[in-house]
This record gives structure tokens, C-alpha cells and sequence, in this order.
């Protein structure tokens, strides 16, 4: 299976330049020897940008239109990357995605069609097949080298970076991560973190191949962004270069948003906040470490709920 | 009265390259042509990190301490500032300071002084008689220096700024920010904020010095942040360089803190939105703008409820 090399992932850092933003590295101090790196102020709150920047960037100019099918920030991600290109975009969403997601990719003036969740990935090819558009799903060589340009970023602005922890859902951000770490930076080390309710890269690094689990089982996790499991491109890149995966508990997690929210001043979402969340529970040994904040679209009942149960400040 | 100059905004940027963190604009098209500057990233959640390195920066190696007095955010930067070149600090706070804010200061290691508010700058200035201690007020030419950085970094990013829009509390950020923008980009406007509940910048350009509102006034608003009024020093800035200043009611402060947080993921102090809720009022013809986010320091209590009842994601 060809991998994502290093070569692709500065292309891609290229292509997206004047579309994400480049975070800056937030001393965390109040966590240990932690730098937070806060993706969740990148346009449409999540990483997710970069790597659908990097794949629409990477059509011809002629492209009749883009579709994907996604519930959350890659959706959302392509349609607001087709629309900065002024093409069409239509994005296939179960009928199982919140409304507020819809909306959110509604709002960016794509096309939504609402289907019952196992026609997503059919419904998304016959509209490739019909309208001739181009189909871009989350486990592509080029979305995953736009994820990796948050790596990029991290060693250029701290070279000296030992630990870079992200969080495991499909894999695209682990696996472009740690690709463009281990080109840069042999000696740092790309740490993902998984929710104990979905930790199918544990049992995928464990095996030596992809180990799937039930989406029955991964839709317990609070972390939304996270519930998606591995595909066989993603695994393939952890299998190769990601060095561990570590997991936490539910209420680690939440603990994490608020002091994402108390300390940092950041609205996290729950598989964000992975990332603190493993930190704080397994970084003892990490040296100087970022952690990447992935996404901040919380549902703001539940950041409501837990800064008003917190008692700090 | 001698202002600050452009070149000492250069010295002092230089003083705080490793203390400050050069922070992002952030764009906000969901508001209009508008992009943040999220000055509650920096590492004490509050841009007043900027004027006391600056002014710590500039204290001899054998200073023998630092003495402040503050009920807030310049209080616990000037204690985070000194702590950081290891010299001892004293802030001397008022009894009325929320608790909060005391253990902030508290737990950079800084020694408190609670006194009577009326005692506030009397104490402070025995300390510095007694202990041979550098007293550091927040209307201070090094300061205001300091706190122009933030103009600065936001033309340098973006040049081709219309408007860089500020709250006005004690000054400082708003003499620091149009100094600097009138001598690199004499196109852009400067513009201030202040609740209708303190508006004694509004008064003071309308009579050309400065007008005085009572404590009792003034501490009406919820945006504590600006509650201290103009210094004779930040006025003269204020008078000489500021474009304008507008004022904002109570209801839009807490809209845009709420805007804040489902939009740019930010957490937001009252004080720190003012930029915001002036732009959303006032700003249709300001072209291309850069709204300050001053701070970050909010009441978690206060920020749970305003999520709860929002109906926004």
C-alpha cells in the first residue's frame, strides 16, 4: 500500500497556506511542560480544514463539483474548502447527524442530502457517478497529508519538541502527524490517545493490523469526533510510524474541556480534549510536550453543564 | 507631557518576544469582514502580559523587587513577569478584589497586601520606600509601550487593516495601540469601546481632557476590566492618537461573549468582548477590522449561564 511521505505533507502545507490558519503553540504551563496547540481556531473549528483544504486544492480548475459523506467536521470542512474555490459541493449526512452539524454545512451553502446511514457511501458514489463530481472521503492520501501540516508547524516552531499527542479517531491526524514527525524530528515521539469506550487503534497496534469494533461499542464514548473507527489507509501509516496509543476514561475527558475552558481560555469539544486528557493521566515521562486541540464544536449545553460544576477558575 | 513614541513600541516588542506569545488573527467572517486577535492566549489570559514584561524587562539585574497595585489582571502580569526574572513582587490589592483574582496572583508566588481600597497606591508606594522595591502602575510609559505590541503584530500580519478596534478601561491598550498604528499605517483608524456604563473616554475626546466618572459609576457595568477610569498619562495618549471612541450596553457585552465562544471557540471576559460588540453595533463601515480580545478571565459561573440559555452552536 503506498504511504503519505514527507514530500506530499509540504506540498500540502503549500496548498492550504492561505486557507488554515497557522496555530500558535500556547504555553500550558499550569499542565507541566505542555504547549497546547488550539486547532479548534482554524475557520470552521477543527483540523478537519487542512486536510479538505489540501484534497480540493488538489482538483483542476474545471471540477464540476465535490461531494463527501461525513456526520461532522469533514463535511463541514470540504464544503467550506469547495466553496472558497467557487465549486459546487453536496455533502451526504445520515439521517442520525445532529442538526446543528447539518446545519453548520448547510450554512456554507452546500448541498446536503440526508440519507439513512448505510446508503452514505453509495449515495456519495452515484452522485460521483451522475453529476461527475469529484468524491473526497476522510481516508485519502491527500486529506491525510493535510492533517499531517499540523506536525509541520509544531517542529518549526519548537524544534526541540519531544512528545506530540494527538487524538485517534478515523486516524487521518495520527497518521499524517507522526509521517511528518518521524521525517523532521526522529527523536520526537507521536503519541495517540482513544476514549476506553472506542480504543480500536490500541487493538490495531496490539495485532499488527486493523482491529475493528462494533459501532455499537464506539458510539458509547462522549467524544463524538472520535466514534469513527480506523480505515485500512489510516492504520496502515499508525502501524508504521505512529510509537503508542494510550487511552483515558469519560471523565478524564470532561475534566480536560474544563480546564481546556478554566486555563487556557478555549473551547474544546470532547475529542479535542483527548489529548490533555492522555497527557495528564500518562505524561509523566514525555518531556516537552504539545498536545493538539483538534476541535472545538462542543455542544454548548454540555460546556454549560461542566463550567457550572467546576469550582475553579 | 511626554507621550510614547513608536520606537520605544519597537523596544518593548523586542523586551517580550519570549515572555508574550505572538498571537494569531483569528478570521470571524461569521461577523463580517472582521478577524480577532485572541489576546486571551496569552499565558496569564490577559494582553496585560505585554505591558509588564516590558516594564519588568527594563528594571537592572539587581532590582531588589517589584511592587504593584491592582485588583486584576495587571496585578497577577506584573507578579507573572517578575517571577519569571526571579525577583520578588508584592501586589498590593484592594480588600474588595474577588477572591479569584487573589489566588491568581497568589499562585505565581508573589507575596499579597490586602488593604483598604483607599490604602491601595499609599501602601504600595511605602513598600517601594521601605523595601527599595521598583513600583510598576499601570500608567506607565514602558507599559503603554508594551501594551502597543499588540498593533504591531496585528499590521504586521495584516498591513492592509482598516480599523483596529480596542476597550478602553485605564488606557493603556488603547494609547499603546494607536501610537503604533499611526506611525506604521496612518490609513487605519483606532478605535475604542466602552460600556454606556463607563464611558469616560466618550466624555473626555468629546471635551478634550479628561473627564472623571465617579468609582460609583463606573462599577456598574459587568465588564470589571474597564471599571478603572483613564490616568492623566493614557489620556493624553487618547486625545492625541485615538480615532474615536463608542459605546455598547450591557445585553450586546454578553451577546458577543456568547458569539465568542459558539463562533471562535474562545472564552471571553466581559471586558475582553467589548471589541467585539462595538464592531457588531457600530462597525459597517470600518472596511477590514481587527477586534481586540483583551482577556479571558471570566467567571465561570457567569459563562455557564450565558451558554445555557443560548440557543447558538
Amino acid at each position: 500500500m503506498k504511504l503519505v511521505e514527507h514530500a506530499d505533507i509540504l506540498n500540502a502545507a503549500e496548498a492550504i497556506a492561505d486557507v488554515a490558519t497557522h496555530t500558535p503553540l500556547i504555553p500550558a504551563a499550569w499542565a507541566g511542560s505542555l504547549w497546547l496547540k488550539p486547532e479548534m481556531l482554524q475557520p470552521i473549528g477543527s483540523f478537519k480544514l487542512r486536510g479538505a483544504s489540501a484534497a480540493v486544492a488538489a482538483l483542476p480548475d474545471d471540477t464540476r463539483g465535490v461531494v463527501t459523506h461525513s456526520s461532522g467536521n469533514h463535511g463541514r470542512a470540504i464544503a467550506h474548502a469547495a466553496m472558497q474555490r467557487g465549486f459546487a459541493c453536496t455533502v451526504v449526512v445520515p439521517d442520525t447527524a445532529p442538526a446543528i452539524k447539518m446545519r453548520a454545512i448547510r450554512d456554507t451553502g452546500a448541498r446536503l442530502e440526508v440519507v439513512p446511514p448505510t446508503q452514505r457511501a453509495s449515495r456519495a458514489e452515484r452522485i460521483r457517478d451522475t453529476e461527475g463530481y469529484a468524491l473526497i472521503p476522510f481516508d485519502r492520501h491527500d486529506v491525510i497529508a493535510g492533517q499531517g501540516t499540523v506536525a509541520l508547524e509544531i517542529l518549526d516552531d519548537m524544534p526541540d519538541t519531544d512528545t506530540i499527542v494527538v487524538p485517534v479517531g478515523g486516524g487521518g491526524l495520527a497518521a499524517g502527524a507522526a509521517v511528518a514527525a518521524k521525517a523532521i524530528a526522529p527523536h520526537a515521539r507521536v503519541i495517540g490517545v482513544q476514549p476506553e469506550l472506542a480504543a480500536d487503534a490500541v487493538d490495531s497496534l496490539r495485532a499488527g493490523e486493523l482491529v475493528e469494533w462494533s459501532t455499537e461499542d464506539r458510539y458509547r464514548t462522549i467524544a463524538d469526533g472520535v466514534r469513527v473507527g480506523l480505515a485500512e489507509l489510516t492504520c496502515a501509516h499508525i502501524l508504521r510510524y505512529l510509537d503508542e496509543v494510550v487511552t483515558v476514561s469519560e471523565d478524564e475527558i470532561l475534566d480536560a474541556i474544563t480546564d481546556i475552558a478554566s486555563h487556557a481560555h478555549l473551547v474544546c469539544e470532547p475529542s479535542g480534549a483527548l489529548s490533555l486528557a492522555g497527557y495528564q493521566r500518562h505524561g509523566a515521562g514525555w518531556g516537552r510536550t504539545v498536545a493538539v486541540l483538534s476541535g472545538g464544536n462542543i455542544d454548548p449545553q454540555l460546556l454549560s453543564r461542566l463550567l457550572a460544576s467546576s469550582t475553579d477558575g
